[in-house]
């Protein structure tokens, strides 16, 4: 544990960087804050560089029980004064204790490939982010994803960053359970989906099929478009089926996190209801 | 249309005021802002008191439409400088227009009581909001409520304030599409609504029946409990059955709206597939 003085430490500048989306994809690196999530990366595969405490935070004791388990793990830890701690911090009252951690874009292939060995658990689900431009929404929907055992979701260029503070916060931690995929071609990674044999269902308000009554017995991708716009015009050529929500009342649209959990719920549904 | 240059106006004191609970309960009022909800208010059954809009809001072409049609209805109109509007907006790049609405709080009984007349839709559906304190987790329960064609929502005396501006921005104009009623005693409500044979299932994560195991397509009530607690020791013992979501991933829980949105679709769904 070694204690730093100075804002203008190097990794001091380096945490304050890291708050831009430029140079968090410069360094491939992001952080997060709190006990809580911190703890959700300990406990994962992610790749922790450093973990930066203020010099007040272990009186906490959730945050006491969280600098114990990353001693446990021989990280690096930095001691610094509440000052500096609030420098670097993205609240207005910080719980004293963050986490550098390095990016982990999982590969699309890697993460649709469907592997021999798991018989059991073949089905594979995954959840398309089409320009998803809210940090709650997106946030809400990996937290969503991981929560219905969604093996993956993939992210198209557009949508917001998904390092971005508050889609991290939003995750609740989910964002170290489950893969994602930072797609630079969502039309190439859709082309890739269905020659794996996963059925592409887009999310559209005039999709002619409703969504329990779309087969989601076997593996599934499901495209929740724009909050705005929707899904865009390449998008809904190449998915096998667009489905919809039944609106009966008089609300214009659902929110997209909504609607999302709505659909990301249907194959554990049918599926459940098989056996 | 009348011409208001002072922020000591009492028409302009008034609206500054509507921005905290105790003078919107004090007044019985409250305001929204912004060119689609104010429609959406002119357009449903709501005492529309005042219409307040900046000199150059009509340079707009959906707030022109908007001012159009509170003339065609005879609303009372105000119109102030920028400088003025913008000392009661409650946004910072405020589009220059917002409705003063007497708050309309629904009767428990006249809302829960089936009308013989209604024999079609006869079964009834209503969510309860026990302690939510989210004001967007709020807004949107009530939007989805709206987009699934609920009767009404009941609230209960511990939730955020269903008047607060964040609440009602995350409405979408749902606000003025579905009954609320405010409760100040859940307990009471509870049982009133289990005398008029509507089933009460609360949703909790050790619920013993999975939602899409319980029977939803007769009159029913979904109790949604608070982000970080959940439902209440007494609305858990009211309760007809206690109903959870499925998490087979490592994510602790839903988001309270999510979960709220896989629920309320449950019964529109069941009935759906019943026809």
């Amino acid at each position: 544990m070694r204690f730093i003085s100075s804002e203008n430490n190097d990794l001091i500048k380096k945490v304050k960087s890291l708050k831009l989306k430029k140079y968090r994809e410069l360094r491939k690196e992001f952080f997060v804050e709190g006990a809580r999530i911190v703890k959700e990366a300990l406990m994962s595969s992610a790749e922790i560089k450093e973990i930066i405490i203020s010099e007040k935070a272990s009186e906490n004791e959730d945050i006491a029980e969280t600098i114990c388990m990353a001693i446990k793990l021989g990280c690096d830890i930095y001691t610094v004064s509440e000052t500096v701690f609030k420098s670097i911090s993205e609240t207005t009252n910080p719980q004293g204790i963050l986490a550098t951690i390095k990016m982990a874009d999982y590969d699309l292939e890697e993460m649709i490939i469907a592997k021999s060995i798991d018989v059991c658990k073949c089905d594979k689900y995954f959840v398309i982010l089409d320009e998803i431009k809210d940090p709650g929404n997106m946030g809400t929907i990996i937290r969503t994803a991981d929560a219905a055992g969604f093996n993956g979701v993939i992210v198209s260029k557009g949508c917001v960053d998904v390092y971005n503070p508050k889609v991290l916060r939003s995750t609740m931690g989910s964002i170290f359970h489950i893969p994602i995929n930072l797609s630079q071609d969502l039309s190439y990674a859709l082309k890739e989906i269905k020659t794996q044999n996963i059925r592409v269902y887009a999310a559209h308000t005039k999709g002619n099929l409703y969504y329990y009554e779309a087969d989601m017995t076997q593996s599934t991708a499901i495209v929740i478009g724009n909050e705005a716009f929707g899904i865009s015009d390449k998008t809904m050529e190449s998915a096998d089926e667009l489905i919809s929500i039944p609106i009966t009342g008089r609300a214009e649209s659902l929110n997209a996190s909504v609607a999302a959990g709505i659909l990301m719920y249907e194959p554990l549904r049918q599926k459940k209801l098989c056996k």
